[in-house]
């Protein structure tokens, strides 16, 4: 049986502030109709796909943050992506930010989900490595205001069985961190799905700015060596209020290597018939971990940060 | 205070078999004189670095294996390498096979040391990561016989106060596991030297040869990156007894950038102004551990292997 997923990586330029819910669906819409027409078994979107990247404000109203998360998924707006992929049997991958009450207290993530190609949920992530700040720190041209809009995502680093594979997810800093890899690795994935909005300059070091391209594809890439998985990385692109975005989209091997690649930071949709097969050249061989594995030794890895740490 | 260690990096072209140590030596020190020439404070020769990678044959004979080995350290044809650092006052890292005798047992490891510079040893590491087989494979064009013929590094990954900073070791296989750099990144290392033999040939998987080099610095550069950490990078070149070794040595800073690399597959010294200060512009930012590492969500990297595991 063939083990072939033909997947779409399905980048957006930038949406701004303005711009309703329906008209980011629209252009999802319109991507995975075109993914969908190339064959592709499986689409998937950037993170925080519905709206603008939020957390580059400071709002001091509650009802201001609330208003870019989701309570409930599919809700009426996003609807049409569950019943478009259900009728043309596509699978999604979708980032969104996520709101859940429980027993009268809110909770909110920087969450995606897995969708199969009956329209289903059977997977969903939160993110667990939330970049940036707390406080509002005017002295920046934009915030990045995660660690204050986010909850650490509380499910781990699961893996599911879809579309004949092993599948996880991720959300743009996790990819930075080769644990994320590592912790999907040691359950067998075969793919990892991630999207991200990556601005072009960052702040703290800025003398950077100019790596952050080859810094997006060096984690990604190792990534998908060191633990013989294809990683789908996916971007929101572009000038989005003032703010620029990488795109940089891309398809990587197991074995590393970039297969297919955006070169707008648009709207735009790449193909590749991802074998996961493939991901036993690898793990079968130069990353056999139970042959290779030295864990004794790992364990530093694993330990509480320290109390003096924040 | 400076806290630049202008380092460099000494490739090493082939050793055949029938080569002495006093040749292997000879070569080093024409490297290290020409290192001091250049006002190196610290030069970083290859694993194995005394003679041919014998790991490449199955030898029947214990006295065949044990000729590789040095059982002392300085020993007669080592010590010129010690006395003349002391003497142009240069510090050196070192990889090779280390045979000790406790209590009548014989032990065999592939280690390197880090030498000061006034000639002493005040770090020692033992491969943790041995790659390759156990048995004798005939079917092979060349052996890999680590896993006979060395045991498992029982030292850890420790990191070393030297030259006004925080230097680690590992060698060759140990480079593509992210383990090994965090594990020296969790230690606050600031500068990891390593060597390497690396076939060209990857008999298990010859469809992937053409992505030796790439994947030797593809680790290296993650690594780097990911823990804010110069790495240097030798090796051992060229074609050794009809086994081809790829080069590529290479300085890399701690945004994971090459600032310097060998184009021969020969005997080469390349040099770098290490400013072990830059390691703060990663540490203290985008991987700032205490901020942004999740070590609850690690925890299966640390898990023994399974006991279905070999």
């Amino acid at each position: 049986m063939s083990r072939v997923i033909r997947t779409a990586a399905a980048q957006l330029g930038p949406i701004g502030r303005n711009e309703t819910r329906q008209s980011s669906v629209a252009r999802m819409l319109e991507l995975m109709r075109e993914a969908h027409a190339s064959g592709a078994q499986l689409v998937v979107f950037p993170e925080l796909a519905l709206t603008t990247f939020f957390p580059r404000w400071y709002f001091e109203q509650q009802q201001q943050i609330d208003y870019f998360f989701e309570t409930e998924m599919p809700g009426p707006e996003t609807r049409p992506l569950f019943e478009t992929a259900a009728r043309l049997g596509i699978g999604f991958y979708l980032g969104f930010a996520e709101r859940i009450i429980e027993q009268g207290v809110s909770h909110y993530y920087n969450t995606s989900i897995l969708v199969n190609r009956q329209g289903k949920i059977i997977g969903k992530y939160r993110k667990i490595h939330l970049p940036g700040h707390q406080e509002n720190e005017p002295w920046r041209p934009f915030q990045h205001l995660e660690k204050r809009y986010f909850e650490r995502g509380n499910l781990g680093f699961p893996v599911f069985d879809a579309l004949d594979g092993k599948l996880g997810m991720c959300l743009c800093n996790d990819r930075r961190w080769p644990e994320t890899y590592r912790v999907m690795g040691l359950q067998g994935v075969e793919m990892i799905l991630l999207g991200y909005n990556t601005p072009l300059h960052y702040p703290l070091a800025p003398a950077h700015d100019h790596l952050q391209n080859f810094h997006n594809h060096l984690v990604m890439q190792a990534g998908a060596y060191q633990n013989g998985t294809w990683v789908v990385g996916v971007a929101k692109a572009g000038i989005e209020e003032g703010c620029e975005l990488i795109g940089q989209s891309c398809i990587i091997a197991p074995t590393g290597e970039i297969m297919v690649q955006c070169d707008t930071l648009e709207d735009e949709l790449i193909i590749e018939d991802c074998d996961l097969d493939r991901c036993r050249e690898i793990r079968e061989n130069i990353f056999n971990f139970s042959l290779h594995r030295e864990p004794q030794d790992y364990q530093l890895i694993c330990q509480p940060k320290l109390s003096t740490e924040a």
